[in-house]
């Protein structure tokens, strides 16, 4: 590109038309004139050669992306980061680049908007290998084309019945290995202790040592029986991550057997196949996160997680199930909070998706989350602090409870717990370390 | 974990049942002792909690996966790779470890082995942040579960009546903002020149300005009319990448209308999308990799590229377009060779893929991509190197032909081009520089 050619990819935003266009930020560390390289880099993902040979045309107008902020962090680094081969004598610009790109370039549909956006454009622009898409900001006239969410958080508080406090999930553990009818024994027990949402976890699948009918029809009854005896609503989430040739049909097996949510692994199955899971859809969908982290863990490489959670809502899960605080998540407490608000804030007509940070909880932890999230709009996801707990799943999930009325009250948890019984064997299990010991069999021998 | 504990998760590779695990390999970093690191990891993507509370049982003799083998690589490590923040006077170790995974776990589906061999817990594991999954092997009975391609590299020969050389693919530029009629003509041109494949770029989607119905037709025709005036098989990749529920209907559009073979970005779209979809395709399908360079480019984190190469030909494509050689694409040979090895190497009863290593192609990069691959079996995919040829694209094409005659007689590109006009304008406008120039318009002022 030459140097003339570059003015075409930069504007002035206002002079945009706000409809018709995606805002994108940028880290990026580039060789040569930073400048030239943020043109390149929006010819890259919009229109790399924007004229037939021989032709008196020029495709940037309606077509370029364009760059509408370009800040220069440093010009002054020796070297890429991540140990990204530096040609010999070359500086290093680290810049923060705000993007508008024209969405009639791809139209509303997420896998044409990733391919744009963090595709091979965005990665493979000459002279900038380190790249992370930062954020992701639409316009109204683009969400329009969404649904997003069918219940959202007011449709699940609705559904379960449950006002002013978080609502609280249980991930049924033993995750793997176990086969139905003790499984849907261990859901139960969590629903009598006070659990609203007993689930299965991400990696249960629809196995031949744990069929999905058998489970989902043994869940179902679970429930139904756990809602007759507690006398409020209560949800078992069925995982139905599976090709996605076979979601409609486990969806409609596990919801006619009483899964009254259902579980997806948003990016193994894919984004759009979510989307269009929603529109069949007749209960809360659930997003969970395998395979973002290699995208989100690193500084300065690969897209931003709140730039996914945004994608999530967009495609219309009700509640996100997202890494959450504690050092073993490897997430700032800043990023998980912005994936709470990517999930609450306004988004054009898009209900809210109910933000569920998850990651080594029990009891004990609870206050910590509340603080920091900020809100009751939130799900709390325990997996070994309910079904690890030293007596059982029920008194497990009733510490959970025990936690929240003590939070609810305006008391230490740790001092309520000196009186609840149920919270003092949470504490005295998991008080310690961060790590949840595996409970020991009571017979000798078996490990 | 207890240290007793730990045992459960290791396992002798020759007392395993072959037919029932997969294999993988990981470059992993850790605190702590790698033994017990290593039994982490594979307990947080197997059976993490291996008994209920109370429970005489150990779900790991069938359920765990286990360490074949632990190779520690450096065990005085500061500090982990990528600015991990370290926990102070920790030592880190990097290690390689093979695991045997059973794959009853999740069976023959996509989504369900991705998110348990890359997934929450491969990338959760305690005190392990830096991951990456280097290889993956399949047994046989595992692999008997796909279908894979169905025409292969033996099928598009056959479809193309192209042997004992590379397939010459090309992407028709200016890749976004020309409308059908323009559009056809550019891969009209190219099919003259010589191209055996002109191909939507990936990014063009079935837009408002280019709707696929009517770029279908048009090079539908323009196919079948540059057939009938060369009298060879020609082929039109249409980009079908769309949301999931439209894949089938825009097969059924595009193949109606003469596209004979159809483009899918594997992993926007998902590769479970991709399988739905080969059980109903009638021609061949070809994958482009955007969103994989986040996962792939760094050494010690993500998932290696060759894994996705694997799984894209395990969901059925039959061709696999990846990044390819040469500084721009940040991939080291060996990395792209790899690649290729995956595309065509044994795997069960599973066709070949062939492999499309791409990177700002041109008539003067063929040979060494062809000495590098070191077979025919490959697919060359210039875009301005066909479609920014000075004298046109039907020039760009034959330029790339004369390249490869010169090749097939052993003599040299460059000497060959002295008497080949196509062949000589082309390293006249791509022979200096790696970067190849917009062209310029013949009409001043437009830029």
């Amino acid at each position: 590109m030459l140097d003339s050619d570059s003015a075409g990819f930069f504007a002035d935003a206002q002079t945009l038309d706000q409809d018709a266009y995606i805002h994108l930020d940028y880290y990026l560390e580039c060789t040569g004139d930073p400048r030239l390289a943020a043109a390149h880099f929006c010819a890259e993902q919009s229109t790399a050669q924007w004229r037939r040979v021989g032709h008196a045309e020029d495709l940037r107008a309606q077509f370029a992306a364009r760059v509408i902020d370009l800040t220069i962090l440093n010009s002054e680094l020796t070297a890429f980061s991540y140990g990204i081969r530096t040609p010999p004598g070359e500086r290093v610009s680290a810049c923060h680049l705000t993007i508008a790109h024209p969405h009639a370039n791809f139209g509303a549909r997420l896998p044409n908007l990733l391919s744009a956006v963090c595709g091979e454009g965005t990665f493979f622009s000459p002279g900038a290998p380190i790249i992370k898409l930062l954020d992701i900001r639409f316009p109204d006239a683009y969400l329009a084309a969404f649904t997003g969410p069918r219940f959202g958080v007011e449709g699940l508080r609705e559904q379960l019945q449950v006002y002013q406090r978080p609502i609280f999930f249980g991930v049924i553990k033993p995750n793997i290995g176990l086969p139905p009818d003790a499984f849907s024994q261990l859901g139960y027990e969590s629903w009598l202790g006070g659990l609203d949402i007993a689930k299965d976890d991400e990696m249960l699948a629809d196995t031949d040592w744990c069929p999905l009918s058998e489970r989902s029809a043994l869940l179902g009854a679970a429930r139904r029986q756990a809602e007759y005896e507690t006398g409020v609503p209560k949800c078992y989430l069925a995982n139905i991550t599976d090709e996605v040739d076979r979601l409609i049909e486990l969806h409609d097996l596990a919801v006619a057997n009483g899964a009254n949510a259902l579980l997806v692994n948003a990016m193994p199955v894919g984004l759009s196949a979510v989307r269009m899971l929603c529109k069949h859809a007749t209960v809360p969908l659930i997003a969970h996160f395998p395979l973002l982290a290699p995208f989100n863990r690193l500084a300065h490489f690969g897209i931003h997680s709140q730039v996914f959670t945004k994608l999530q809502r967009l495609a219309g899960f009700d509640a996100i199930i997202m890494p959450g605080f504690g050092a073993r998540m490897h997430m700032s407490d800043a990023e998980v909070i912005a994936n709470v608000n990517a999930c609450l804030a306004p988004m054009g007509a898009i209900k809210r998706s109910l933000p569920v940070p998850g990651g080594s909880d029990w009891a004990g932890t609870l206050n910590e989350v509340y603080q920091k999230v900020g809100t009751v709009d939130f799900g709390f996801v325990p997996g070994r602090g309910v079904f690890g707990h030293p007596l059982g799943p029920r008194a497990g999930a009733a510490s959970i409870r025990q936690a929240w009325d003590a939070i609810a009250a305006g008391q230490s948890v740790a001092e309520y717990a000196t009186t609840h019984e149920e919270l003092k064997a949470a504490f005295q299990a998991f008080g310690v370390s961060h790590t949840l010991p595996t409970p020991a069999s009571d017979i000798q021998g078996t490990s």
